[in-house]
């Protein structure tokens, strides 16, 4: 079943054309707390906002108090003008019942969806921290520009069902933006688990992954589905087939790779404004 | 972080029980293939509308053909009235890419979110098929309605986060329909592979799980946040810890189950018609 009109199959695509050409205004960030590392191996709390706080200073936006979104979603959107740039940062949040960061696939498709639906963005950008792989070239303090996306933890052993289940998406292509910021470019693969059992861990090598969240592919899956171009940018943390670093080590880590994904978005955002989609 | 007022808490208490006391109107049947069984172990393709149809013919619901929903998205909804309650039915559609149903918990979440939204329904009602165990008394043919619902595949081994992780909900308490339908209780495990690796079956063991399918505790965590009540009404179609039917038998039980699973979802509307949130 085709879902929806095939009749304006052509307008459409001639719109779209037209979009990639004239500059990209809105922008929505969707941030996503990727491996919550600090917490998992030392106990340390480490909320999200600490991802979103340097970019809210660093692009003078202010939060959103009469939310775009229903009332009881815990989702927070900071926004304002940088540039000529519409940014919208958004994070999903605290549990309202339990107080913890709302990681995971679900909460970052609501919150792509919703996000998508109230703005009309241009282009979302999930931006986080992640695991690496050092088999597959990731250090500490990489910062990742996803080529594509998939799940490691949706195992359909049904023909079609199984490609369903992966959910592998392109990133919208920015060979320019990749060259001009000389970041890293690698496959992400996404779960809901902070641990890696070995069946995923079996998935995310069939995925070729380079880096390993708990967002990307469900919001790829949301943007895909409403055709909006996006793009991921991800910071490893640690190094998740390596030796584990100490406390110590590992919180001088996150500081830095805290400040290097700040800064990388920062040149996202910077590379971006005034430009077309088909100029990334 | 508290999200949003503590302002009107007691005037949304007291709205709260208001609606209790007046009659249901406004229905949201969410339809989820749970298991896809038929696909699973005989590669006989059996279609999520097969749980949709008999249920549409009977409420005499028409396809909604300018969705509410934006365009793009494959879920369909059919509504109508019947008995005085404005009865929606929406099931997530074919994914627009590969053509098979959209099973699994982001696309439930999506469509629990989109439906709430535009419906501001009363009552949620999940409807579908689902795996059993046997050692925690299930039954081909068995149709459970769900005490609580929780994940089997969301490890994260925080403190705090491992309770995020699992998400335990209980259901909207219906003692009266429970007891007016003969139906079983049990609690419901929802995960988003079909397979069950070692990992998830511990989990799946800590819920206490008598029901498994791909959707229930992702709907669960969408009307909890919107603060819609759920129900979960699920029908067994295989037994996940005995021998495995064979494609004979097994096709017989399917087309039994999906006719005990639509009657029983018409007997909880015709329970529900004329009364009050309270009186469940």
């Amino acid at each position: 079943m085709a879902p929806h009109g095939d009749r304006s199959d052509a307008a459409e695509e001639a719109t779209a054309a037209q979009l990639e050409k004239r500059p990209i205004s809105t922008v929505v960030i969707i941030i996503g707390r990727a491996t919550k590392i600090a917490d998992f191996y030392f106990n340390v709390p480490f909320p999200m906002q600490t991802e979103a706080l340097p970019l809210v200073d660093r692009f003078q936006l202010i939060e959103d108090r009469d939310s775009l979104f229903p009332k009881g979603v815990p989702w927070v959107r900071y926004h304002g003008i940088y540039k000529d740039l519409n940014i919208n940062l958004i994070w999903p949040g605290k549990d309202p019942t339990l107080g913890v960061d709302s990681v995971g696939t679900i909460s970052a498709s609501l919150v792509a969806y919703a996000s998508i639906s109230a703005l009309q963005p241009d282009l979302i950008i999930n931006a986080g921290t992640a695991g690496g792989f050092k088999a597959k070239g990731a250090s500490i303090s990489d910062v990742f520009l996803a080529s594509e996306v998939a799940f490691h933890d949706r195992r359909i052993p049904i023909p079609v069902f199984d490609l369903y289940g992966v959910g592998l998406r392109q990133a919208f292509p920015t060979p320019n933006l990749l060259k001009e910021l000389n970041l890293k470019a690698g496959k992400l693969s996404t779960g809901d688990s902070l641990d890696m059992s070995p069946q995923d861990e079996a998935s995310i090598v069939a995925n070729d992954a380079t880096v390993k969240d708990m967002e990307g592919a469900a919001v790829a899956y949301v943007a895909d589905m409403l055709k909006v171009p996006a793009i991921f940018v991800k910071a490893v943390t640690d190094i998740v087939d390596g030796e584990k670093p100490t406390a110590e080590e590992f919180l001088q880590n996150l500081a830095a790779v805290t400040a290097a994904l700040g800064e990388s978005v920062t040149q996202v955002i910077d590379f971006i404004s005034g430009k077309c989609l088909s100029e990334l």
